[in-house]
């Protein structure tokens, strides 16, 4: 059932996880930046310009050649609070984009060793406000991390009373600092790419404190916009997947689940055709 | 499949969930211990005597008249560190020394809000040393919280390099504090008795600590003697009973995991075809 790519993504995932270890070092996260950016970074293409943002908000900034400019998709990218770039992402935030055809904004966040939370809360917090300023209508896709962030950051908007994101897209989201649900342990020797059940993430002071900020699972999520899941059948984060779609449900929000059979944790940044049937369905989705 | 009076204990399951609450009260620890010893607690039976023992372990020894007297089961109550008692459970105990023909000891161990961790932990190994002394063989059975305690004495035996109980029988475990386990959210609805998803038991000040002493979760199980994990399908700790036969796999432990189709929390408290079939199996398995 798997494509040919997938199948040799699923190597490459494996070789990512042979190189992983429980306790991650700040050497190894500036290694694992520039090498992410090295292979996966994109120039800007034609049909789109690049403003780079720097205070109070950080990231860059994609804007379209005669897109909508009504809406906004704000990116947040992943890698465990400390290993991923807003470079490493662009191709897959450009194709959401040219799905959407609405600009873009990926945010440069804060992480770990150079900062610790709430750092990357707040500056996403600070993305979406500039946003807001800007456009009408403003979307929010997170992978891993990121995914978290896109949950954190609608919760902070409620307690605020702010205005909340039209719709979010999360792509294998981590909903708990604490890695200790079934399929941290029952999915090891499956996941291809992730080791699971492993100490907290090093940017957390408090990674076992229950605050709903820090592990998005003690949140209401009542009042959220329409949220859409994406997770790969053989993660061992699968269970953060299937607890907050019934975390969503319960809470009353529109929430569809979409698990993809046989793949893996954040597989949408491979080239594939099961990444294109992903990013269709959530463009569609964000549409 | 469930017997009739499977069918009437789960109406009861039902009332004990209806009066639960996520933040137990000391006064209502009282009433619950006083109310399952009014309703579970029996006379000791003809053929065995009742020693009382105070200090330093403290608990009820049960001794068989001609009972093999070279083999005892220490028997550990569970009640969320606080509810449960030791006459309450006498019934239980009773019908597992019945079936192995040895003498048992029911440990009165402190709890909340009397004592918190470590008082259960010094308690249950006082219990096993007083033991020690006097039998040569010593079985486990542990439910619940008793449970948890059945792993976390031989957790803290192995790290003493002391002698290990013969074999661990263990009813509806449970092996993390913090009830975020995917079961304790979607089994909410199914699970007749407890609520899931709750706050942790008051009787650890630290609940949340990465601490094998405390959530046996994090606990290196190497060496363990055989297992036996029973557990009920409807319930929101069923995950726990899922990671645990993971666990002891992984570290080689010889375990057994039976599930109880349709059945909840620590059902062997009541009187049903279900409880005659799972206590003939855990006395043969202890045998």
């Amino acid at each position: 059932m798997l494509s040919e790519q997938a199948k040799q993504a699923i190597e490459i995932a494996k070789t990512i996880k042979k190189q992983q270890s429980n306790a991650l070092k700040p050497e190894q996260v500036n290694f694992l930046r520039a090498d992410a950016d090295k292979n996966t970074g994109v120039p800007i293409p034609e049909n789109m310009r690049l403003e780079t943002v720097t205070n109070p908000a950080k990231g860059e900034h994609y804007i379209l050649n005669n897109g909508n400019d009504n809406t906004v998709l704000l990116f947040i990218h992943g890698g465990a609070y400390a290993t991923g770039s807003v470079k490493s992402r662009r191709k897959l935030c450009f194709e959401l984009l040219n799905r959407l055809n609405c600009d873009g904004f990926s945010v440069d966040y804060r992480q770990w060793p150079e900062a610790r939370h709430p750092a990357a809360q707040e500056d996403v917090l600070a993305a979406y406000n500039f946003l807001k300023q800007k456009y009408n209508h403003i979307l929010v896709f997170g992978e891993s991390a990121g995914a978290t962030l896109a949950l954190t950051l609608t919760l902070q908007l409620k307690f605020d009373n702010a205005k909340l994101p039209d719709k979010i897209a999360l792509f294998s989201p981590v909903i708990t600092q604490v890695n200790t649900v079934a399929s941290e342990y029952l999915m090891q020797e499956r996941d291809p790419m992730l080791l699971g059940a492993g100490d907290p993430v090093p940017y957390f002071e408090h990674p076992y404190a229950k605050d709903p900020l820090i592990s998005p699972i003690y949140g209401d999520f009542t009042g959220f916009p329409p949220v859409m899941i994406n997770c790969g059948s053989e993660e061992v984060k699968y269970d953060d997947s299937k607890i907050l779609n019934y975390l969503c449900q319960k809470d009353g929000v529109d929430v569809t689940w979409n698990v993809w059979q046989d793949l893996f944790h954040v597989f949408v940044l491979f080239d594939m055709p099961e990444t294109t049937q992903a990013l269709n369905k959530i463009a569609n989705f964000l549409k």
